[in-house]
């Protein structure tokens, strides 16, 4: 409650982790990737001829002078019993940091000089008491509540929007519930609050030798409950599952009480609850706590990569690895060609050039070949033997070994990708990932597609389509899809949702997910309704019902449109001629 | 139609597979299985010094002058309409047949003179349409239905049970649905229809060197659909999975509709209808095609038995195996002292003496030690290699290494033991068996109140109780006990009721599921709504209440306490003083 401000004062003590992670960005950006988002531009205008212009401000403008967002519509009553339940913010730096995700739209909106939406409060519990009533508060007075973790959300899972337009809207950020609770060492699983934040889980379980193994693109930042809601997968989820495979119990607070489902290894005894939960994206209530399983920390990984003639065989190589169950690997990464020689052909010369060694000269004079990585981790002599089998099986399947270096140059850079992303944005250039999961029969016809979707939309030649498959399962993979574009000045956002529009169908016909791992939110709702049969989607209605009767949790999200004319992106006011790319970033601060 | 009878003619032809397993037996009891049971009921009395005897018919008896059933209460009308739609048999000994699962109550009832209940008409579809015709028949007749595949329930899934006593209620046999449907060998699955039973579905699969590699005990009568809906384990779940990791897709026939859930490796938007399914038993409609995840057919089979001081030492040591993560066994079973010792002392001497060598001298020289049977799979290399990493980590544990031959005789028995019970039940032995699953750290504590939950009810040293884990997970295992005991003539059913509500208390305090594979059905619905948390009964209800509005699929089952006072278990009518146990067996005809 000292935390609460006084109604409108404009002066919230920010938390120090939602100052750090700006809202134009994805993070403070690190020296590396502004070289790489630098080197990746220039490839692409190599590659494409496009000078991409932009027409919003750098991030280090829109940094210096914020857009403007709506005042908040809680009067100052309301925000005085919400202050009396738990720390309330309400000043214009808070409510613009929760109410934006880090989608291209969110970032490309945040560089613009006025926001169309933002929550009207942000609510920080420090007890799952104080969530519960916090929840509860909001339920009772018709309050929108949009729970935030990490804020990493690439699906407009933060959205400020109510069932109405008119509705207020609180963001409840959970990570002031951070503890591990417990481990136990003999069943192998440690119970955390689901506020706690990738490096600070691994932390704790570190100290016992144990890990939990789920290493997504946004570990430094995103926290468990958001991993929970969304359905993450981790870039080890070969060895370690993804997120339904890893939880063993959770807690949910919903407006209809708390769901606590115990912890039980299987069982044959109804519908599994946590499955219910598992990808609700707040839609159900929120999650507060779970309890994981862990494993031992490997004691070594090893490295390894293969180049391929084509990505259909690359593909069928690590198809084949994953269906023979003897090799386990714990992680199998397959690049298709564009992504493969987009990346060589950018980002591994200057950056890591001359000490990649034989492998990445090899992979630098291919063309048209596509780039498998792979970790094999565990004991020593587990790691050792299975890089072992892994050697014999691609090499079996024409894949030549490229030696450990380019494997563990990405590796090592493994979460630089999103930083260099804010680097290319400030060169007017339109970046976005997008990714599903299809069964393998599927894949190829999926995969041809959503290219064909995307070059369609911003014109072949004129775009960069790359894709990898990075999480493989017995009977499919995931697909994930990364596009360069240089839209239009003024029209980026029409570009944007058109591109994505193709996509979707195309996902939609092939057979593929709403996602594999990043979730619905609201910018994958319509894939979703059209993905999901009609019957499924009632039965969700029917537990929502019972959980959330008055749809109070994250509406607007899966399960539903976004009511009432509130867009699926939030509005920008673009910069018109903010300038051109500068190919060599010399005018960019890049500190 | 030509099936159909006319209305009440009672000369139904009867399936061929219904008849050949009989009401009142697992099946036609083969020779071996008739030693077994003749020694294990031996045994009962040495250990024990009880004699039991029966207050109700033999397997023979029964078979020669069945039980008598209630006429049925669906009217001439009824049965035409119905039988326009899918051929429809009103009979005795086809109701009968269909009313009574495989549980110890439902073979108990079936040895008495007079059932109180039965379903009034059994429909068996020959296509997914007739199916779903016949479905929405009852549903708009307001008929209840009982989805019946291998008949094989133990939980009491099959009660001919209505919303109340008065709703007719019509058996659905899905086991005319059988046909394999696609193999997707580039995705490494088939589809089949969900009334397949596991030889003809593995037959199907061995064709093309595949398998599902699931194998209950119930392998030869049990359907796919039977065990979608229960959540089914085979004995090599460690290598395959349980059935909510084979099953990639499915489709359920309910009174909303049908429900087709396309198959995904895996995915990230929203709950997971499959997992909605699996364990529904029947209570949100029925399935009737499922695509499973299939795999090569494995080369090689190795056996593997030790020998530890103790089960706690034999159950961490398959703990810690588990947990390593880098041993990859197809089955890992421990038996608890309780179950060594008996088993030891009864069947292995007599039915195998002279064969199994050195090591099973050396289990009948034990005392007090538990037994671990492994076997490994697959490549020859694989197999072996397998199996020589659990040698060295049972060995450094202490577990002595018996040779192959235990394990060995344990699986090519596998299938024996329900019809051994067949056996001891005209004995008038009181042979049940039950499950669960929890996690490691509260095992213990489960195991011994159990037990003593059991011993309390029939009274210590005068009951039998083992118990043995053959489903190991990261995090805890199930826990399988089977229990012999000698009742009191004419209070059998009393008797066990009081033990199986001291056994559900025990489970619930111990934070034991409900089930781990035999399901909830109308036996554990206490239970399970005593350890299910009430929103998520809730959340089920809601799920329910959109897939089957009326109830009219298998009501009084899983989520609800049958009403109307219609008892948990069919009623029977004993004969008093049918006579005491004949030790040797001689009276009785084996054939």
């Amino acid at each position: 409650m000292a935390n609460a401000t006084a109604a409108g004062s404009g002066v919230d003590p920010l938390a120090p982790e939602v100052r750090a992670q700006r809202v134009a960005s994805w993070g403070p950006v690190p020296d590396r990737a502004v070289h790489l988002g630098h080197a990746l531009a220039a490839r692409f205008t190599t590659v494409t001829g496009e000078r991409p212009e932009r027409s919003v401000r750098t991030f280090a403008e829109a940094e210096a002078r914020p857009a403007t967002i709506p005042g908040s519509r809680l009067d100052g009553g309301a925000r005085d019993a919400l202050a009396r339940i738990a720390a309330v913010h309400t000043g214009d730096d808070a409510r613009r940091a929760y109410s934006l995700g880090k989608s291209w739209p969110d970032l490309f909106a945040a560089r613009g000089t006025e926001l169309e939406r933002a929550c009207d409060a942000v609510v920080r519990p420090r007890t799952e008491a104080e969530l519960e009533g916090a929840l509860a508060w909001c339920v009772e007075h018709d309050v929108a509540v949009v729970p935030v973790g990490g804020g990493t959300s690439v699906t407009g899972g933060l959205e400020p929007i109510g069932r109405t337009a008119a509705q207020p809207v609180v963001a409840l950020d959970v990570t002031g519930l951070a503890t591990c609770l417990d481990i136990d060492h003999v069943s192998g699983v440690a119970t955390f609050q689901a506020g706690v934040r990738g490096p600070d889980l691994e932390r704790a379980l570190g100290s016992f030798g144990l890990t939990l193994g789920h290493v997504p693109q946004s570990f430094e930042y995103s926290t468990l409950g958001g991993w929970i809601a969304t359905r993450s997968a981790g870039q080890q989820s070969l060895r370690y599952g993804k997120m339904e495979a890893m939880t063993a119990a959770l807690r949910l607070a919903s407006p209809a009480g708390v769901l606590d489902v115990d912890h039980l290894p299987a069982h044959g005894a109804g519908g599994d609850l946590r499955e219910l939960v598992l990808g609700s994206e707040g839609t159900l209530g929120i999650v507060t706590r779970a309890t994981m399983r862990v494993r031992r920390r490997p004691d070594a990984v090893r490295f390894a990569a293969y180049l391929f003639g084509s990505f259909d065989d690359a593909r069928d190589a690590a198809r084949r690895l994953v269906q023979r169950g003897d090799i386990k690997p714990a992680m199998v990464r397959v690049s298709d060609a564009a992504e493969t020689a987009f990346n060589v052909g950018s980002s591994v010369p200057k950056v890591l050039a001359g000490r990649l060694g034989r492998g990445v000269a090899q992979l630098m004079g291919a063309r048209g070949g596509a780039l498998v990585l792979v970790l094999s981790t565990g004991t020593v002599a587990e790691a050792r033997a299975t890089e072992r089998l892994v050697d014999r099986h691609m090499g079996s399947l024409g894949g030549r070994a490229l030696g450990g270096m380019p494997a563990k140059a990405w590796y090592h850079g493994r979460f630089r990708q999103p930083y260099a992303r804010d680097v290319m944005m400030d060169a007017g250039l339109l970046v976005d990932t997008l990714e599903t999961s299809v069964s393998w029969s599927r894949l190829p016809a999926l995969h041809l597609q959503v290219r064909a979707a995307l070059e369609g939309a911003f014109g072949a030649g004129r775009c960069v389509v790359g894709a990898h498959l990075s999480h493989l399962y017995h009977d499919g993979a995931s697909a994930y899809f990364t596009f360069l574009a240089a839209p239009t000045a003024e029209r980026e956002l029409e570009e944007w949702r058109a591109a994505k529009r193709a996509v979707h169908a195309a996902i939609a016909r092939c057979g593929g997910s709403a996602s594999h791992q990043h979730g619905v939110g609201t910018m994958h709702a319509d894939l979703y309704a059209s993905t999901v049969p009609r019957l499924g989607m009632e039965a969700f209605r029917g537990v929502q019902e019972r959980l959330d009767p008055t749809n109070a949790c994250n509406p607007g999200k899966l399960l539903e449109l976004p009511a009432d004319g509130q867009r699926t992106v939030n509005a920008v006011r673009p910069v018109p001629g903010a300038g051109a790319l500068d190919p060599e970033g010399a005018q960019r601060d890049g500190s």
